[in-house]
């Protein structure tokens, strides 16, 4: 029986123009972590799948990992997100390092679920870390860095905004302002990250059915209604996590970071957040929904038996970014990136070797057709790859050293040299 | 307990001075393979594991691959090589592809081997195929190809040799010449390739075992001494591969190739193979061995149900590159690619980021001190990153407009207005 040619459910198949636009992206949001400082790691695909037990959070853990047992007995993983990856890299030199890290990676991550608009089983991902800075500069710097990328593909600052909260509050807000106990906190937490894809009715019977006491819910929802800083109770404003949000804001602003946002309902999926957290959101009404996001995690090199470090990170998948550059039509045509394709009139394979080289050696891009068919078919080629440039090369152009050279575009042609053909293609 | 800090057995964690290493070698690369037309594609970390029971060889089937079945009962595989899933590409869009196709990837395979010196079980290659070309030409380009990324990295022809045999003219040899049947010719073209790893008595003695007779195990023993095709026997000499084989030879001459061989003990591993095979040995008495490989493959593309497509192609991994590359001393000493590194004099983050920003909106790559510790410390961090320019912000400095710059290997100041400094670094 036949082999299929369907890629693996959920995952996606990169020919060349697909390649072309993930290359395009990445190589944007490169440029702009590097003018930051960032520099790029790696680290296995497979992690022990204990790395991620301890804060990754239940539901990917347990329902979307990619899990198994390798040849040797051991429990693996394919990593289903870089942070502990990363932090584990930092462990294994937390004396030596000389802080602040500024680490970024791309790659593939794998997650176990439902394939969906915008979400696949196979996705890649910036990951952005600053790792020794305890202040809320590190804060200001990583969101910094999220708004350089998106300013950087011409998002104007009106189409997202940059939602902020504290898990500190959070936490203050759970236990002390409505006296929850730790897994109260815990499942309410998990229930108001969830909240944007509930009915009003399903999470208020929810958060009623966790928190017991009508009267506790009922105060819940007042906070949960809160849009401002300013309209919080009089308790809850003197939190010093409210004092940072608000520091936070102003740095922003300062750099020209005008759409941030405070959002009391924002949560993160991740166990391991200890601070502020924040997330860019599509305000697009087609999405309208959470991009990518991240925060501070001070705890997670610790994990690894030595002293913790401060960090804050956050990380962007390839299919949101792609999908909210295409609602806002940023997204640019892309050419080939071969530069000149050679049609080869007659048997002159060999003859025509010297001038390919030349080519190459001088930077340009070119692909000849070695095929032998009739000279109008291999025209056709280049014209159907989208190359613009073609060249002929035929005994006659052999023994003349001028060669015509058709733009596909406009279907004009002229006569050069190699030379000028080389001048002109390098402009 | 604590987790541990080490990387799954037989996998590498980048840090950014080794990510920087790859980084390099993959660029240039990159560069060669698009000099000559070649495009990047990619496809899921994970295939069926059907897609390699064909063709790849029992050894990486069945005892070398990482697989399992996933959550909804697939059984899959991670992949062990690249050349089946970029047949299923070519075969799904078989009809409306614009041929020849160049296409390249880079990414990371594994299996599951006893780690060693250059050998892995994670390891990233760079595989190279061109499709659609059934003449010679093809190989020509794709060792043409092979050849062209050893020069760029300044390799010396002499310190490496282009081995080249073909499976048909192995095919004739076993079949006719001496005159196997299809299990023999099997297990004997998988003994020879493991022939260089082999005492030669044991060689002989499976030989025998394999083959029966000692006349004819005698006539492989003399076959096998042979080292030019001119010193084949007659009738062996007579086969269309040996020209083929001769033919391949002289384009590459013609291009320079000076380097090339025949090999009749070359055999490659994947069964996949159907007709020229090569492969680039490493001439360093320390190394002493095959580096990567590659040949002709026409028949993959058809396990997809569709019309085969002839097509070659090689695959060369980088820890083999690496150690060649590190034995013949061409590997640089590179730097971070941090422009600058700014400490900050006193409480002035706030007042230092239009600068930053200027800097970055100028190219330079900046990395900014946000720790708050003493100037003398931050400037310690910049040394201890290896970063060679440091610039020094303080409220005196803000007020002035100009900042002194201090290089790190000199030990020199000046200094600068934000302009000059610019203009400095961009240079």
């Amino acid at each position: 029986m036949a082999l299929s040619t369907q890629p693996y459910k959920g995952a996606r198949d990169f020919y060349p123009e697909d390649m072309r636009l993930q290359k395009w992206m990445f190589g944007a949001l490169r440029e702009v972590v590097e003018s930051f400082g960032y520099e790029e790691y790696n680290t296995p695909l497979l992690e022990p799948l204990e790395l991620y037990l301890a804060k990754t959070g239940e539901e990917i853990v347990n329902e979307q990992t990619y899990a198994f047992e390798d040849r040797g007995g051991r429990k693996v993983a394919i990593r289903p997100e870089m942070t502990p990856s990363v932090s584990r890299l930092v462990a294994a030199r937390r004396q030596e390092a000389a802080y602040p890290l500024r680490w970024f990676n791309i790659g593939n991550r794998w997650r176990y679920e439902r394939p969906q608009r915008g979400r696949v089983r196979e996705f890649f991902q910036l990951d952005v870390d600053i790792f020794g800075v305890a202040g809320i500069e590190a804060e200001h710097e990583i969101i910094s860095v999220a708004d350089a990328t998106l300013q950087a593909f011409g998002a104007q600052r009106t189409t997202y905004t940059i939602n902020l909260n504290s898990r500190k509050l959070m936490n203050y807000i759970f236990e002390d302002y409505l006296g929850l106990d730790e897994r109260q906190a815990h499942d309410l937490a998990k229930l108001i990250d969830r909240k944007n894809k509930m009915e009003a009715d399903a999470f208020a019977a929810s958060a009623q059915e966790i928190i017991g006491s009508p009267e506790t819910t009922a105060k819940l929802a007042r906070l949960l209604a809160t849009k401002e800083l300013d309209d919080l109770p009089d308790e809850v404003k003197q939190q010093p996590s409210v004092a940072e949000i608000t520091k936070l804001h102003e740095l922003l602003q300062n750099s020209g970071v005008t759409n941030s946002a405070f959002d009391i309902t924002l949560m993160r999926g991740f166990d391991y957040y200890t601070d502020i957290v924040f997330e860019v959101f599509d305000n697009h009404p087609e999405n309208n929904r959470s991009m990518f996001g991240g925060g501070r995690y001070d705890g997670l090199v610790g994990l690894f038996g030595v002293e913790p470090v401060p960090t804050v990170g956050f990380a962007m998948g390839d299919l949101t970014l792609q999908n909210f550059l295409e609602t806002h039509k940023l997204l640019p045509t892309l050419k080939p990136e071969v530069d000149l394709y050679v049609v080869l009139v007659g048997d002159v394979y060999v003859g025509a070797q010297k001038i390919l080289a030349n080519l190459r050696e001088n930077g340009i891009k070119v692909a000849v057709d070695s095929t032998g068919r009739k000279p109008d078919k291999q025209t056709k080629t280049a014209d159907k790859k989208g190359i613009e440039q073609v060249l002929f090369i035929g005994e006659q152009e052999l023994a003349d050293g001028t060669f015509s050279l058709k733009n596909m575009g406009s279907g004009e042609s002229q006569s050069l040299t190699i030379q000028q053909l080389i001048d002109k293609l390098k402009k």
